[in-house]
């Protein structure tokens, strides 16, 4: 039996502009412990922006996304726009806000984001081939303003649940390691840093979601 | 009884030129796993250069290593000169070529190498405190150029083995996961990504060399 395959989406590097690496780590970590197998990629867009991750304030720069992202997956990326729902069993986006602010605009824009069109593909793609999407932390939300009425989970944040409620989603409510699964759209999501976790807390997240999309796979 | 604490130093962000990401966030996970606290420390210097993880090819701009590294701990780090070797158990240096290029430099001097005045007072003040000191990786080279004759491992690469005995240290060969400790300097070290790894044998690495690191604590 050939190994399963699973696609993670990076958002960038470092949680407050690109990908939350813990989350993103984990996640890898996660798909090689239980014996699959991942491949790595990114939209070759600029990032939103440049956050001092000390300060918290924007710095003069401008950085690649997957350029960024790379530095999670030692050097191993291929652009968004090269993926295809054929070559995998299911796709993952690791949270950070990246993931509202590089991959859809939720971060600015709220429930009137713009979702990049490469990332709308691969949900679209993979809802229509029947496979898994996994999304941890704040990525539902990006979920949810292409899908609509799908269940998930971005753990307890009553802004970000009635935002998602207002995208047509519907939310459950979530603590730390929780998995919520959708099964009409193979939608599976946990809340990582959505809560105020410790790294082994996020590692477990990681694992569980994973075990049930990987569970999920024929 | 209060918890272990250990201090983690990185040296960027990103294998090329920062910290390995993977190796410092297991070592993370690992701290926090297995029942301590870690807290994060790095140089306020600016990154020897900047490489994009894609091409690996040097980019025209400038980073903060403090800065970069603070993407992997979400932001709470402190700089290096800050650390106090009575306000911790142990300190563990995660590898990276940022080890030896913004700690220290042998990636461009080999064994005539410079150090990083502040990594060399962490490195001296726990050896003369009697802590612990953990090196992943490619980070032994900072340790030998420092102590000289300490017993040590960078997985089985002849040229990086060779340059630890011309430093005076004595280069025991590993493979995956394998510790190798000194007992006279108390220094414990695991090759991680200096062999040809998978992420999970990375994370093992990380649990063994913290629970060899937290056995030695009193």
């Amino acid at each position: 039996m050939s190994k399963k395959k699973i696609a993670v989406v990076l958002a960038g590097c470092g949680v407050f502009d690109g990908a939350e690496i813990h989350e993103a780590t984990f996640t890898m970590l996660s798909v090689a412990k239980q014996g699959a197998y991942y491949e790595c990629f990114a939209p070759n867009i600029k990032q939103a922006h440049v956050i001092n991750h000390i300060t918290g304030k924007e710095m003069p720069e401008t950085r690649n996304v997957m350029v960024e992202a790379a530095r999670i997956s030692r050097g191993k990326i291929k652009p968004l726009n090269d993926f295809n729902s054929f070559d995998f069993d299911a796709v993952v986006f690791p949270g950070g806000f990246g993931a509202a602010k590089n991959l859809c605009s939720f971060a600015f824009d709220g429930i009137d984001c713009l979702v990049n069109p490469d990332v709308e593909k691969v949900v679209k793609s993979m809802v229509e081939a029947g496979k898994p999407i996994g999304a941890l932390c704040i990525s539902p939300v990006i979920i949810a303003k292409i899908l609509g009425d799908v269940t998930l989970t971005i753990g307890h944040d009553k802004g970000t649940a009635q935002a998602l409620e207002n995208l047509g989603a519907i939310h459950k409510k979530t603590t730390h390691g929780e998995v919520i699964i959708d099964e009409k759209y193979k939608v599976v999501t946990t809340p990582c840093y959505m809560l105020d976790a410790k790294i082994d807390q996020i590692a477990d997240g990681a694992d569980n979601i994973i075990r049930i999309i990987l569970g999920m796979v024929d």
